[in-house]
């Protein structure tokens, strides 16, 4: 498949009217804003396109789809955006899809290269790429694909806190504010707003969290009680496994989560050069070197005791 | 007392030879990051000048005079950077100081005048304004002028997240960071480093978290008895206030601090169109629009009851 740039990019989706845009699995504010930004592009030109995930869209990214016809089409051609491997696009999608996907936008390093791929690996967020599409077609920034844009930028760098934040992503952040980007409200969506319920949840895991290693490790509990008393859903818990890395100290934050059937569910962060993927490897988990995960069946004295020879032989 | 502009003011700093530059109480990134920018942009001009504060400086932002000479120096003129008002500048500073402060660099709507004032009500930080001075100056961005400038704009925008981050904050804070701001560690520092008893402490206060006016409304607490079981300093509470806000439909959230003597401190943040400085003029206190404060000296009900009055004219 070939790589292209920008303007080559800008060509092709010129040679066709129809187009099914995809977003990956369990979609987030990248690869949404992206695909709608790309969709509210596309009409300016004249070309019709839908959207569709996989999974349900969680509701308060509505905004980027206020207004607009996103329904059932006959397209031409299918354009992934910020779906590194076709695998993401879910397991339905990836059948019915996988193998026509024309066109994919992307900027993951580990992009399979399934399609006639406009990758640039040093952008922050797909929507960084969005951006510079849109400029290239000439096509106005109206306020509704400026809080596209900015959602995509926003949310993948954490609102600007990652290490991914690049001075561009800051400019184009300006830019899009300029144009209408509703930055006081896409923030405080995304960043600002946890039910009472999950600030109880919160509460009561950080009173459960234990030090060990003078303070290297740290373990943090979240139970089926815990849960069910401060009126959460397991669903609230995505994010909650951030917690024990913020202390001061830490190199390596293990959060356990009991599941329904008693199990447990184990997340671990760690700081450099700390390799959560090692660690959990050898319970039979995986992922990456700064977050990866496992399961246990077992009591949860043995889960800590079983994690913490494992942990205390990465911290030697 | 004049307002001047940013060329008068660089005019003026030009006049003599050596400064004492004072931040407000309580300091924060902003008015340390503008105090350490100045002193350094300063120097490059062969000024002379010292940095102080009536309280102590946390040790995290100890990055900020990293390498210079901030040692005792006979002064010819007073600078406040970040004190709306001379009180701020706290109690035995006011008395040694208050009256004989030549030059104010200010972004406080709420600032009394009480020098010559550099007063840019439309600035984020007092450091886009420190930005254009150092720029007026014709002074080179040192990486170190650089982490100060990021710092201001960073602590002061929640990491460009309040709704007080405009366009201009985030193109300076590219520019920063191409001129060497070292941003990955300053953010980490600043927003994603928790000491475990201030972790412990959120947990206390949230659990204090009362509701009214149909959730519009938040009260949380923040006792001297929760400090001291968390084992927190009143130092590590600055950040605590944005917790209330963050919860789902609340407009106006309230954080009250016991301090030591047994009075009040009461921050508010609010949501538009609510104004928390109209809120706390009402207490003789003042601040900005979505984020003010008030001192109180009475039992803690009536802290509550009056507060609670007030915000109820304030939703209607």
């Amino acid at each position: 498949m070939n790589r292209i740039d920008v303007k080559e990019c800008v060509s092709l989706l010129k040679e066709f009217d129809n187009y099914l845009i995809l977003t990956h699995r369990n979609p987030d504010g990248d690869t949404l804003g992206s695909a709608f930004a790309l969709h509210r592009a596309l009409s300016k030109l004249n070309k019709k396109s839908m959207v569709r995930c996989v999974d349900p869209i969680h509701p308060k990214y509505s905004y980027l789809w206020d207004g607009i016809d996103n329904e059932d089409l006959e397209f031409d051609k299918i354009i992934a955006v910020d779906v590194a491997d076709k695998k993401l696009l879910g397991e339905s999608f990836e059948e019915l899809y996988g193998d026509n996907v024309f066109l994919c936008i992307d900027h993951h390093l580990s992009n399979r290269e399934y399609a006639e791929n406009l990758l640039l690996e040093d952008r922050a967020a797909a929507a960084v790429i969005i951006y510079e599409l849109v400029r290239e077609m000439g096509v106005e920034f109206t306020p509704q694909i400026a809080n596209c844009i900015y959602t995509g930028l926003a949310t993948d760098t954490g609102c600007f806190l990652f290490s991914n934040t690049t001075p561009t992503v800051h400019r184009i952040a300006a830019d899009v504010m300029e144009k209408g980007a509703d930055y006081t409200f896409i923030n405080r969506l995304m960043f600002e707003t946890k039910t009472l319920s999950y600030l109880r949840l919160e509460q009561m895991a950080v009173s459960s969290i234990e030090s060990h290693f003078d303070g290297k490790c740290a373990i943090m509990m979240v139970t089926r009680k815990m849960i069910e008393e401060s009126g959460s859903s397991s669903s609230d818990c995505d994010g909650i496994a951030a917690i024990p890395r913020k202390i001061e100290g830490v190199k390596i934050a293990v959060t356990i989560r009991e599941r329904h059937d008693g199990s447990y569910k184990v997340s671990l962060r760690t700081v450099e050069p700390y390799d959560a993927a090692k660690i959990c490897a050898n319970f039979g988990g995986g992922g990456h070197h700064a977050a990866a995960g496992c399961d246990f069946d077992c009591p949860i004295d043995e889960v800590k005791s079983s994690l913490l020879k494992v942990i205390k032989e990465e911290l030697k």
